[in-house]
């Protein structure tokens, strides 16, 4: 999407490459929203470096990021022959998976990326498919997301008050994002509306990376506490929910997202406000059969304890906000149960979450 | 209650009074959770500043730190005559007054008191009477909240988990707080339980004062982003949920309380979980008939862009941690309709929402 530095507007992706200087580039996004910067990456370890260290999170960025670090690290291979060149691409994935080893994303994209590289005659040929093969991911990432926003855009009418929570912005993706799609059709689509953006403590991710995201696009959005949007609710000033979310189960239509969307869900269905949810199909889960299954990951009670940010001479500093002798808990994620979800906004369209699994020929089920 | 500095336990309360020195004695909150300080105010108009720089805050400690502002001023008149002591009065009353224009109780703390003087046939005897009336002001504001944890503390079996929002705690009255009373009396009658204390997003009352209330007095509990509490609840994670309010209509039953109490009450509804305010009198509304009607403050906006901490130097910094060219919605409290609650704790019993207005004669309410 648009980003304007020093008064400068220009087009940006998430992860792009370079192929004369076989670099990844990257937004940095640990420095949003304050400051926005583009690392050129020039060797795959340190591809694999950015994912551990959150330079990029998202699971639709951190897969094309590990696809152009996969062709890149293919592309560096300076030996002989292809034994050397197969045994060479195995260090190169096992370091690319081994970055982020909860993530499903890198290791999809670069089992993809290799399968399609057993076609290539010579080494040479299969770079030259490594390359155009991470650059068709992320073009495909790209198309998701558009189709996303296309089916999306119709339930965001001129004036709309929306709700969302977290970032599944295209900070999140190579571009667009999932749950913003609809939001940046809509106002491709020549509409103006207002968005409120979740604050989504611990982390903090709407008020700083979504909230970015909308001030670069020019979209009228407003920063929230988590605990107001009850009360906007009541006196009638939000009109729908757009999320996205983590993992999806096609059998149940239960949504696993960022912690605090399932008490956004219950609100929603409460005021009888549409609560849509945005995602590739890449996030489907087709084996799990129920959300109790899903497991919830526990996060460090620092991030509750304290909060991240800018202080005013312009220091990045985490502070301590809470009793210093207390603990806290700091479950990452929860789930939202079907009933609760008004639809599914797909690349294929627009599912009641119970549809999934009879649409799942069309939602890329695999038998 | 009980606080522990470098190693020794002492019973504190939130506002005392040293009659030799005719000073008002403060717990300096605004250090609160990091520093433990008593401050000694020797002057009635330094009281007042005291309650508008928020040394002090909460509707019952500021209504007895005002009474006790007003014997002060009273005890130091240095003039001549009755109607000299009245102007002197006058003067003093209005500086308390203004010092937070918006609260009801540090007016009518003193207009109770005033009334009580003019029994005195001279000045010396209407100041011995504010003196003993502001100790009796103090001391009934106890009394009430004992009263609450009397009738609230069999609501708490062993093994409770209970989530309270905010500080609703000893902090905000003289002791034991209305929220926490029944948590403290619960405790005192040998009870073990375990408390979640809503971080209360944007000020951090619940992650800062009353995880440090509950660590003083050695009660088991965590901090919880304010999103966290439906993922619990969901798990059968939580048993029961106790806040205060700022302001419960006698007639309609409705409560207003801190932003995010009503999302909390949405859920423990969805959830069947028992949802409980525990309210002095004093706050009881007998005019107003409908919610809607009750003010709604909107504070500003740095609140929601950022937060107050600590430094790992132990300096106090806000920081910044939303997009810096964004803007924010903060609306300070919300209104929980009484279908949502299960009962109201007060000082007289524990009372439906809906039957606040056929037990007013027991409950302080004047025709």
């Amino acid at each position: 999407m648009n980003v304007t530095v020093r008064g400068t507007t220009r087009h940006y992706r998430t992860v792009s490459f370079d192929e004369r200087k076989n670099e990844v580039l990257l937004i940095e996004q640990r420095l949003l929203p304050h400051h926005f910067q583009i690392v050129r990456i020039p060797d795959y370890r340190e591809t694999a470096r950015a994912i551990t260290d959150m330079i990029v999170r998202g699971a639709g960025a951190i897969g094309a990021t590990a696809a152009f670090g996969f062709a890149q690290g293919a592309r560096a291979f300076r030996g002989r022959g292809r034994s050397q060149f197969e045994k060479h691409l195995d260090r190169v994935f096992k370091t690319l998976a081994d970055a982020r080893p909860t993530a499903v994303d890198p290791v999809n994209a670069m089992l993809a990326l290799r399968a399609r590289m057993t076609a290539g005659a010579s080494v040479e040929e299969a770079q030259s498919i490594a390359m155009s093969g991470a650059h068709a991911f992320a073009d495909e990432d790209v198309a998701h997301c558009e189709a996303i926003g296309h089916h999306g855009e119709k339930l965001i009418p001129e004036g709309a008050r929306v709700l969302t929570h977290c970032n599944a912005g295209w900070l999140a993706f190579v571009d667009h994002g999932s749950a913003t799609a609809p939001i940046y059709a809509a106002q491709s689509a020549g509409r103006s509306f207002h968005v409120f953006c979740d604050e989504t403590r611990p982390r903090s991710q709407g008020a700083s990376l979504t909230a970015w995201e909308l001030a670069q696009q020019g979209i009228s959005h407003d920063v929230i506490a988590d605990n107001a949007a009850g009360h906007l609710m009541q006196r009638g000033e939000i009109d729908l929910v757009i999320v996205g979310s983590d993992r999806t189960l096609g059998r149940s239509g239960e949504v696993a997202n960022k912690i605090g969307t399932y008490t956004k869900a219950v609100l929603a269905k409460r005021h009888k406000i549409p609560f849509y949810v945005a995602i590739p199909e890449s996030t489907i889960d087709w084996t799990l059969t129920n959300g109790l299954d899903i497991p919830i990951e526990e996060r460090h009670a620092d991030e509750v304890l304290g909060a991240w940010g800018v202080t005013s001479k312009g220091k990045r500093e985490h502070v301590r906000v809470a009793n210093p002798t207390s603990g806290a808990r700091n479950p990452g994620f929860d789930v939202t149960p079907p009933e609760l979800i008004t639809g599914i906004i797909t690349p294929a369209g627009i599912y009641k979450p119970r549809d999934l699994w009879r649409k799942r020929r069309d939602l890329g089920w695999k038998a």
